[in-house]
């Protein structure tokens, strides 16, 4: 018997590999014998990196980059275990984290340590960069970004403008002719899940501008500043990203990333049980386990357990799913092809002590299934 | 396939029927087909009544009988679906939540209504009566419930004496001349699952005396008045029962329905068990589900779940167990041969929620096991 886990991370809880160990200790006990492929993965949001180094044996690097406030700020990316492959969370150098509530505000911050994490990776050989792009404290388009790779955004007066969403209105030429060289022989993947474009309603500044701290004047400013940027960026680079799907996310980030690097969004999950192999790895298996903190109506859209379900019911493999909450609407899960959904807290528990004991829930409620399974046999 | 469906009601939650109720109903969105077989069962304590009376189609009547307190009280009391077996919870009677906290004085607490239910049944034409005894107020060996079956307790002036463990004292013979004549034909099974003798160190008032309100003075009392009871009692019934296990189960009344009506004290869910067939639902089915509010480490000590599974175990079929929680030392269980254990409660939610939605999640959890049993088909 082979089964094949391959759960996200239980946020706050447990890592997607620490998922992986205690479901393993838990079906152990009933299929000493079994094949047990443990593959940790992630949906393009938090954990991603940490999945993708523990699904393939890699290491994490640590530099100082420009925070979001341009104040030095510590961050990290991965390397995977091939050596090749950099995989960055712009959370990391640019989240909404590193600032404090009461100096959000999205007209100054910048995406610059994003663009440091990718000129360590470009520098250090990496051929292929993942770049998952939730939690970001900026909407500058990119210009940070792009900044700490060799670009120029230079006022009337050929002066190089501020940092931030509000500088962008001074712009008057975009100078790429000193962009990384080899920026051009690395091919970048970016996790993307939202389809907002970069400007108007719908855009980066409306819609995500205010958890950042934006107030209703300073999204209109932002949004204004970013269609003056996107004229410059179709100018410059020939891209015309303003209305494209996923050019707003991480506050125009998106459309940064493909205008100054030819990076191409993709589904975050996607990108990410095809970086792990996961069909490989599910090939001639007879069981798939999945998981995530919690499964919902939300989690057929693009949440890690549907993608994986996806893939196991191409290959025909029946899939279950463990959740430390299992929510409303959680039932379209089964349209996706997971066979059962269950929750892994006992009983009636403080949400403390469940995210402490995940581990050992998981281990239980996988040593119970196992127990159906065997029943089965 | 058939499916038996034998669980405990989940206290405050649902009755045993309710759980059965919304198991089929979750098992019926796999297994459309099956033949499932509802039987709602009990371990003696609370919720007996109910899961006997469903499982056999039968009814409950009502009486007002004499309360714990002297007070009139209204009581009811089961009839199974052969309409010959009568089945009493003590604790509807004489039980510790009809005396208000502050007036709960084992002194003076009858079982007088215990007796009422008994005479009533009798009267009806009873011809077998099942007692549980769980939960009473009274420490009164079961003087008041003989009293209304007829006997006579009597002082050295051959005055009646008055109620309550306290009143004991002054017993100096009793008459059962007056016992109703009906009560030697009609057989008598108690449900019973402590060991407790009537007396001493380990009887009725040192142990259940002060959770029913006896203080350390009264406890003394008590025990000395039980002591002085069943000399009598030998004397007159010929039934040496001081030191029987389970005489002092419910302050006594197990020595009294030993001595006044040859009754039987037996493990509660084995009489349940018996009662409602299980065995023979039994026969040929392919898995049976059972289930209580709570399953830890106490389960294995003659709580349903135990039960049945031990009866499955005999005729090799699997056990799923479903639980409002579980807890510590829960896997015992399994050496009882329950297969694999699921908590019903999907996530973090407050104890009222999960009270109210019970249903839902029995539903929910046997959707899942259900799906998981058909991925293996």
């Amino acid at each position: 018997m082979k089964i094949v886990i391959a759960p996200d991370s239980f946020k706050e809880s447990m890592t997607a590999l620490e998922v992986c160990e205690a479901a393993e200790r838990g079906l152990k006990k009933t299929f000493p014998g079994a094949e047990i492929v443990k593959v940790p993965v992630a949906d393009g949001g938090e954990g991603t990196v940490q999945a993708l180094v523990d699904a393939t044996n890699g290491r994490m690097t640590k530099l100082s980059v420009t925070g979001p406030l341009g104040q030095p700020a510590d961050a990290e990316y991965g390397w995977l275990g091939d050596g090749k492959t950099a995989v960055i969370e712009m959370a990391s150098a640019s989240g909404l984290h590193l600032v404090p509530p009461e100096r959000r505000n999205p007209l100054i911050t910048t995406s610059a340590g994003t663009g440091d994490l990718i000129r360590d990776a470009v520098k250090k050989g990496a051929e292929h960069i993942i770049i998952g792009i939730g939690g970001s404290a900026t909407n500058d388009g990119g210009m940070g970004m792009a900044r700490a790779l060799g670009a120029l955004f230079l006022d009337d007066q050929k002066k190089e403008i501020g940092h931030g969403g509000g500088a962008l209105a001074e712009l008057a030429e975009i100078d790429v002719s000193g962009l990384m060289p080899e920026l051009s022989n690395v091919k970048i993947e970016v996790a993307c899940d939202v389809d907002n474009p970069l400007t108007g309603p719908n855009g980066a500044s409306a819609i995500f501008g205010p958890q950042k701290g934006a107030t209703a004047e300073s999204v209109a400013i932002l949004d204004r500043n970013l269609a003056h940027f996107a004229s410059f960026l179709k100018q410059t680079t020939g891209a015309d990203v303003a209305q494209t799907k996923g050019a707003g996310a991480a506050g125009g980030l998106g459309a940064g990333l493909m205008a100054f690097l030819n990076a191409e969004l993709k589904s975050g999950v996607d990108i990410v049980l095809n970086t792990v192999n996961l069909k490989q790895h599910m090939s001639d298996a007879d069981l798939v386990i999945t998981g995530e903190g919690r499964i919902d109506g939300q989690t057929i859209h693009g949440k890690t357990p549907a993608g994986v379900s996806k893939l196991a019911k191409e290959h025909g493999i029946p899939v279950i799913a463990l959740a430390g909450s299992i929510g409303e609407g959680y039932e379209s899960v089964y349209e996706a092809g997971i066979g059962a959904v269950f929750s892994i807290v006992p009983g009636i528990v403080t949400l403390g002590e469940a995210l402490r004991k995940g581990p050992q829930y998981v281990e239980q409620t996988m040593a119970n299934i196992g127990h159906i399974l065997k029943l089965k046999q």
